[in-house]
């Protein structure tokens, strides 16, 4: 399948501005490297935002929720209502990441991309409903062409309104009830890895529950002719066919938004487990969304350590967190901001008249 | 040698408000864990403020600045001056703490215990010098008892200070050229180690540097009867006898900071190598020193893993960052925050009528 607006370029990194921020680095009062990755993350802030001083002030959060059919094959530990419930939450400012976005001074967006469990119209919720949850795909393909192309563009549309408020950097997030199997099963498919390697425990399964989880995903890759002998063939518009077979509505719009940032040239901050294989997916259909993502964090969930190796990712923070709602990344922005702020604010050797290496 | 404040108990943890913090975490509409060490924090601040909703808006951080005697030994690989010429830049604003403080909205107060090139007074600079420069401990005793002694009480001034103007969080910072060495020479009196694990390459010492570097403690170790073999001595009082020959002035400090803060129940968030090493020295003089001290970062010099394991710490951070002058305590502050945040300001599952695990 083709979706015209996919097909642009990436926009490509100032050089120029990299290569200044890096020779400011050199000149601040510190031993050079001393900041550690701090300072990487300033120099690849300038080159994504093509200034020797970037900054991230603005920051856009939206969190797209949606169903999964496969929940009705027992893998998660909470039942699929809470989908719903917890975009209410969200909307009422008493989840995670509501919390995390208003300590933060970041907009905070929810997209509605279908729960069964409808939880009506909310300001800052905007509707984008595909269907009130994708298919079982133990059994058929998760969700139609036609539905991938509506979330695909529902995360598409979600930067762009993101850009229209001028933000400096964008953070995804998920809620979906059952979505570490739709997310464990893409990432199979690309990885040619194994359920057993890439399924957890997600909110809480026991390890009777993980171990059933793995089965299911073991039997719907066969089904629908993932192999680790074939894990090759899904790359550019090929990859589209694993989200529609196994995939979910929201880690389809974390793809198209993801995607979408890169064409437009907005950095991005990649959350955990789920938020990285949506990652993996932009990345195998346009390599060059790469030099678009930085890494929040990685996650308790044990899969994303190969899913984070998987993209060359080198994440921030290393807190033991699970939560998704993209919790890890919010958690990860004051960090960004430090790094500008330094690289932004701090002396040079000849501006404070200190003595520099021997 | 006795100095009597010191021997004042430490505060105990509220173990009440501990208990009904660590209850609500299990309220809050996110799976039980779900956000690390997140939710660890907010639990033992809890304790340690002896409230159920702790909160760390108010921040103090104090940077120790000291020259060492040891520097004529080539052990640094930036001149001297720098430690004087860096106290102006704090108290200009250039440098990274400063930056950092700053932006953290946090206070920022420099202590001077003695520098040999003289920065002369500034406004949030506190006088407190002890002598230009601790003695070279390749040849003599770093310190006299009595210089120790003001030391340790200039640290417990400063704790004081913080406390009178409210602080709940205290980050001690430090600044002086060759105190790496210092600290290393500090932690293999402590823990029986070698110089060769223990010493790294500080602000930059290249390979032959660092061997040096090793020889000059191991040589220094023998001169002063630090051996492997008597480790375990240098605990309680005794533990002021290791300061006192291969310590520094801003180290003392350190020290006598966390037990004064410890004393008053004020928390403690530990930055990199020279700052655990004080909280090494602290915790064998006073085992309860502990309950107060979260650790925020592990540091890129080599030794310091080996001295967080000794004090059973768990930091926050791993950013490769290795500069001192509390910047990687100041880097860590917002994750305490934002961990108070979600803690007090997330909704219940009863509140938010969202469904529970299955």
């Amino acid at each position: 399948m083709t979706i015209r607006w996919m097909a642009q370029p990436c926009a490509t990194l100032n050089e120029a501005a990299g290569a200044a921020a890096f020779a400011r680095q050199g000149q601040l009062t510190k031993p050079p490297g001393a900041l550690g990755q701090l300072e990487d993350i300033a120099v690849h802030l300038a080159a994504m935002q093509g200034v020797e001083r970037p900054a991230v002030d603005r920051a856009a959060i939206v969190i797209y929720a949606a169903d999964h059919g496969i929940a009705a094959e027992n893998v998660s530990a909470f039942p699929q209502a809470v989908t719903g419930e917890m975009v209410k939450n969200f909307a009422r400012g008493g989840a995670a990441i509501s919390v995390l976005a208003k300590t933060l001074n970041a907009t905070l967006e929810v997209v509605n991309l279908g729960t069964v469990n409808d939880p009506g119209d909310w300001p800052n919720v905007v509707r984008a409903v595909v269907a009130p949850s994708t298919a079982n795909f133990a059994v058929e393909p998760a969700m139609s062409e036609a539905q991938l192309a509506q979330a695909l563009q529902a995360g598409r549309d979600s930067v762009l309104r993101a850009l229209e408020h001028g933000a400096q950097i964008f953070i995804g997030g998920e809620m979906g009830i059952a979505n570490t199997t739709s997310a464990a099963a893409v990432a199979c498919a690309l990885l040619g890895a194994t359920p057993k390697e890439l399924a957890g425990p997600g909110t809480g399964l026991d390890h009777a529950g993980v171990a059933h989880k793995a089965e299911v995903i073991q039997r719907a890759l066969a089904l629908h002719g993932f192999l680790p002998s074939n894990h090759k063939k899904w790359i550019g518009e090929n990859t589209l066919k694993v989200l529609c077979h196994v995939g979910g509505f929201e880690i389809a719009a974390l793809t198209g938004a993801y995607l979408a940032a890169a064409q437009n040239g907005l950095p991005v901050l990649v959350d955990g487990y789920i938020c990285s294989v949506a990652a993996l997916v932009a990345e195998r259909f346009n390599p060059l969304v790469h030099d678009w993502l930085l890494y929040a964090h990685a996650s308790a969930e044990p899969g994303h350590s190969r899913v984070l190796a998987a993209l060359e990712a080198q994440p921030l923070l290393n807190l033991g967190m699970r939560l998704g709602e993209g919790s890890g990344a919010a958690t990860a922005l004051p960090l960004l901001r430090l790094a500008c702020a330094l690289h932004n604010g701090m002396a040079t050797f000849a501006e404070a008249a200190v003595s520099e290496k021997i």
